[in-house]
């Protein structure tokens, strides 16, 4: 039947995790699967339980359910992907890579096997050459396999932005490139209050600051919480770009997306604006940059290549 | 200005609060001060931080703000107490009972002291009790302070009804009245699949089960998580009754509200159907009980005198 | 590809057919088709632009296109069929009968060639005779041909009682059956405020009163327009059984409902409560009735088989 | 009380302003008096009775009320004036201007005696020189007195690229300054697809058919509708800014606002970008134009200076 319910798993039941399957069960997207591994089986279900409770008061209609069985994902139509640890004190970057690889190995061969028309989005760290690694592992084509890391970067800027200048979060835009964090690009040029350009608006070194501020976003909450990281926002990024897929929306998104040739790039997940419907990725945009930017995003594909070098 | 925003604060910064937070804003109902201890200080700034950050993907406009300052809650239209420890292996209800009056008496005095004219709703518990402590601290009028627990129960009892029937949460009624809980009463015969009375629906047997499983919510959330209990539920029943208020919804919902008289009771604050707008509890519907509701009722009342003996 | 976007087409594009069609790209649950006669074409056109232009604004992405030509509806998931013409003064039941007869069976043929999946749902007056013509004329299994009229009726009822006690039209439940207006059949003692029996809250007379009110509610604003009949609730009405349907939503909600059988009738279209799905009516729900109910059930149904006698 | 209900009257019961009540009650936004002359009054009543009927199906609280007697409208916080007369063949434009400048005079009277306190938002054409009449006859400060189109315009120009580039409309913004209609002044190079400039999207002659479109946007309407005026997408633009007010969301968007100095020009009312909020337009945005820009913003300017000559 064509009617039938849409499904997402959310693989993961961490904080975002969950979070994520809140919003998509908030919106009507789909039906949630929330899934974790079998030591956190009952407290999946516990998460996934107390959501459904909320949904008679909140007035959304969607069955959420917590499961370590992939079983219970089988044919979903979108998957996200937020299983993954976090970097501990003393851990090498390396381990960490080596420790979420593995991870997104195992997850992949689920996904592959119980949903190979879902399309996949990837927030697990470092998330470039995880979603790499979901792409080669899923076997999924190109379109199908996307990372999020420049909904999130935006929306930070954008708040940090709205706060600046006292006005309301809808009105900002914002465009980053790159990678996640510390690498990556903003085109403050393409950033705008209610279409003023934010450079008319705010002085450059002021500028500068919410941009840098922008780029250690992830690290601003780490040290506020003191024990864990952001969740609401990531979770809130995952989601929008799961609706504009299961809505065929035809959104143009930053993602995270495998280039072949794009940019001069080969290979590599990168991000870079898309057009996001039910096809997945339906299209990249390239941009001309001025030197500098370019400059940037060498940088910034660079740093991603070295991660991906880790990849075994 | 008669068009200034409205303000909510939450005081609590765990997951109950911090979600009721997030929903308010979301909603759009209020900008939001999430308040705790000095030594959650960053942690509740971090949330607060974090959801402001979902702000702009989620296109919702509401400051979101961490304190552990009461000064930051000034003015507030509504107050939302989420405060307080949860029963530990080896306390005894006594002691849960003390340590929670504790902190109704601070977090009460602080908003006497800041918000006089706000609206208070407790989640706290023992939460009959510890709405009594509020309604003793704050001084405020008895329609301005408000317990929690019916639109909860209620929610729990229409998500498992929900399920049993498989059709929509949004065409499940039910009815509770009494304590929450274990004293929980309620009233069958006034809940309804789409009018439809659940009696003629579904088997006596299977809707006791299902009524047993509701009094018993709270117990099942926690036991599966392991660590820790509800939130998302909680959260949402809170802003339901929030919304009602700070819009003038004029909505009839279950309320701990404090009884002078009605159904015979007198001096106690307990679960009864009510009228909820701008001036907090605005009305308090007598239902005629059966012999054996009221009988039920009875004891619920008399747990609740019975905790609120412990109360110094 | 699964996540297609879904595909509401609408048949009539005068105020009702308009309105049904801007609440469904407001929902965002299908891209629209308002479809009309070719002498309306350029107006339908511009109906369905203006809405279109609306979009950025309201925030919804839905395709909505004015169309005179039916190869536009093609795999439309959902039909909604408000054509058809009002009585006019001096013109007789049956021949209102009879010309709306011939609109249906000509949009009849149209759906069955372009749409043959589709779920129509039937607006036009009178709606049990009209809603059996389709079924007729389609071809279409029972279960996919629906008629439109408690959903209003019960609509009305609600908006009047919540005037009534001044609360909110969320808490409101109410219950009819039979045919829709004069025959209609209400069931009070299903009625509920937040849960309490109207019965308890409105006195016997009032409620009589209000219950008539409901009867005639589409007299009632045709008297009140001077020209032209009501749209506003109507559309709503229609638009939430179709969101109902496309969502999979397993809503209880009263239906014209083809029945075989159930309540003692057969091979009638009567109003019923039913559980509407991705497939249609999934299912019939038959109360026991008081012998008064079921006598004025009885009319009803007699009312139903009389306009059924003019169809040709 | 602080958390008495919000209140915002519609004058004029038109479309347009019957479907601005429709978008303000559905949005919970505020309770709505809907307004038109004594021989209206019936048709005024019914419509609003019709939508209130629609709000237990749609699931919002708002009282919506039909009247004629401006007493109904007493402490609204927001007035939104739709009346006025639609040109019509043979009619000259002084004409439509005294005609429409009469009944802003009776409006204006009514407001500035029932709702001294209230923000008036102006749609009746010729729009800049109405809100003029407004700002006059009321006495209100500048603040207070707005003009809607250029939200209309940009949402029209939006729609159009969104169509153009077969994109989602929520990732598209338009600027335009000026006047409404033909001497509206688009500024594409702050116009954007996902922050990306149109102008690298779209062939400057494509974009130039695009923005002329957009100018003659109503006419459009107008010639499809053939009898009537466009009225979705500007009750719409009207409700947004009303919504931005009310919630003071401080909102970019932009208004028609009276100039002093700003952009060169003095004592008119003219489209710029403003930020709204509580306090009606509490800041205007001066841009950098370029030199064929001012030009264009000139005549616009001359235009409405011509128009507000025939003022009496």
């Amino acid at each position: 039947m064509t009617l039938k319910r849409k499904k997402i798993s959310v693989i993961g039941g961490g904080f975002t995790g969950a979070t994520a399957a809140f919003l998509v069960a908030q919106k009507e997207l789909a039906d949630v699967v929330l899934v974790d591994v079998p030591q956190a089986e009952n407290a999946t279900k516990g998460k996934a339980l107390d959501m459904y409770e909320a949904s008679p008061v909140q007035g959304f209609d969607a069955s959420i359910f917590g499961t370590s069985n992939y079983e219970d994902t089988a044919d979903s139509d979108i998957v996200l992907i937020t299983a993954g640890i976090a970097r501990k004190p003393g851990m090498s970057r390396d381990d960490l890579v080596q420790i979420n690889q593995g991870i997104m190995k195992i997850v992949s061969k689920e996904i592959a096997k119980y949903s190979p028309n879902a399309t996949v989005i990837v927030l697990t760290n470092p998330v470039d050459a995880m979603t790499y690694t979901v792409f080669k592992e899923t076997g999924f084509p190109k379109n199908r396999v996307i990372g999020q890391s420049g909904v999130l970067d935006t929306a930070r800027f954008r708040a940090f932005v709205a706060e600046e200048l006292n006005v309301s979060v809808k009105d900002i835009t914002g465009f980053v490139l790159g990678g996640h964090g510390d690498t990556m690009v903003p085109l403050t040029r393409y950033s705008f209050a209610g279409g003023i350009p934010l450079e008319s608006l705010i002085e450059a070194q002021r500028l500068e600051e919410i941009v840098n501020r922008t780029r250690t976003g992830g690290a601003e909450i780490v040290n506020l919480l003191g024990n864990g990281s952001a969740y609401y926002a990531p979770a809130a990024a995952l989601v929008e770009m799961a609706e504009a897929i299961i809505k065929d929306q035809k959104r143009i998104l930053p993602s995270i997306a495998y280039l072949e040739g794009e940019y001069g790039y080969d290979a590599i997940y990168l991000g870079v604006p898309t057009l996001l419907g039910a096809g997945g990725i339906e299209k990249i945009y390239e941009l001309e940059l001025t030197a500098t930017e370019k400059e940037a995003l060498d940088e910034s594909a660079a740093a991603v290549k070295a991660v991906m070098d880790v990849l075994t």
